[in-house]
């Protein structure tokens, strides 16, 4: 454990500098707020940098259960004053524990797609890409493919909305084209959610393997990686909406598939 | 249509202030931004006390049509510069047209529950609030009930997740007393969504007239509305996350209803 008690220490800057998307992109490291975000991060052995913590606003039995744990998995431990810890805090009434961890990305190199997966092309809101995984754990499912230009997923407001989930689903991060160069040496079955689909979702046989695969908010997916799926599924509608939330959509389908597997 | 070239005029500091949620609720007014949502409540006949709009910013087709459109309904039309225009705009890229619309909030006594409703209870983010009614209307919903102390559907951010939904769906608003009440009067069937049930939400043979009832984030409906409700009904789930974000829940299970309706 070591203390620091001024402002303009190297560390407590540079934490601060994690706000801005440019910083976490060029030092590979994300801040990670709140007593049960850092308790996923840790308990799942996600690679943390430091603990940092303030002993007055860090009150909360669990936090000093998270803080021991830490200390066992020899975790760097930094304590401040609460004056400190709030000037780094992102929200309103901070439980005074937070971590900086490192970014963690996976290639097809690293992992095999099997089971259910959700593939996300060109996702623009960080909310949407949190309550997402949070949606794919609860529905069975076993990660996230990236693909194209996607919000960071270790963005502050992903990491609050995806409740730890981001600490546990592997996360894979794919051009199109590498996207698809996996899908045609695999074969893995890819159903992809289209206004421009004519079969409901809920006409289609979801095999074991299967990777869901939607598109940005504001646009859905691109005609190519349209092109590339085994089926193209949409939800029926009423009402005057055209389209629905892109994390509501998501869940829809998910637990389509997920209840259906738990039937049989 | 008149002209306003003063930051300082009694009407631009009014719109301002209508960012504060207090505001809101002394003047019943809100502002509305952007120009599909300005359409939206035009072409709904929403209570709109002006729109305002800047010519230079103002350059989308759909915008001069909705201007004449607000022109021929006798709304009352504000020109400003683009500064002032900006200076109003909460998000980046303002379209040039914003207005001010009157809060619309209904009572059991104005309007009767039949068909797909939701009730809400003590909701407490206005993003989950206005995707939800954007599902509802999608899933074929009638309306939906705010019980108890929810957060503001003329929020901003509720109004633009809504995606114009809170423009033409009634939102009733109403203590859980008498939310009750209305229930024992009128004998509604009522399906709440709850940790607690033992019933998956696909079991559940859902009435013509149905009200779902979900409580708020962080912890779920209350135990006095629990009671009241006529079967309570989970979402079976897998992983390590112990609830689903409140707008996809209220999605999943406002489309497994929609589509059984279509199938029949």
């Amino acid at each position: 454990m070591r203390e620091i008690t001024s402002y303009s220490n190297s560390t407590i800057k540079q934490i601060r500098g994690l706000r801005s998307r440019k910083n976490r992109r060029q030092s590979g490291m994300f801040y990670i707020e709140g007593v049960r975000h850092v308790g996923e991060a840790i308990v799942n052995d996600f690679p943390l940098e430091y603990v940092i913590y303030s002993p007055e606003l860090l009150t909360a039995d669990y936090g000093q259960e998270i803080l021991a744990i830490a200390s066992i998995k020899n975790i760097d431990l930094i304590q401040v004053t609460s004056d400190i810890f709030n000037s780094l805090s992102m929200k309103e009434g901070p439980h005074g524990i937070a971590a900086v961890g490192h970014e963690k990305y996976f290639t097809f190199n690293d992992i095999e797609i099997k089971g259910l997966w959700i593939a996300l092309e060109n996702i623009q809101d960080p909310g949407n890409l949190g309550s997402i995984m949070r949606s794919l754990d609860g529905a069975g499912g076993k990660g996230v493919i990236l693909i194209g230009d996607s919000t960071d997923p270790y963005h502050p407001t992903a990491v609050r909305s995806s409740t730890g989930a981001i600490f546990y689903l592997p996360i894979l991060k794919s051009s199109i084209t590498d996207f698809i160069g996996y899908k045609k040496r695999t074969n893995i079955f890819c159903a992809g959610s289209s206004c421009n689909a004519n079969t409901s979702f809920k006409e289609v046989d979801y095999p074991d393997d299967v990777v869901l695969v939607m598109g940005s908010e504001q646009k859905g997916i691109t005609g190519v990686l349209e092109g590339e799926c085994d089926i193209l599924v949409n939800i029926p509608m009423a009402g005057k909406v055209d389209s629905l939330n892109l994390a509501n959509a998501a869940s829809i389908v998910l637990f389509e598939i997920y209840t259906r597997r738990i039937k049989t």
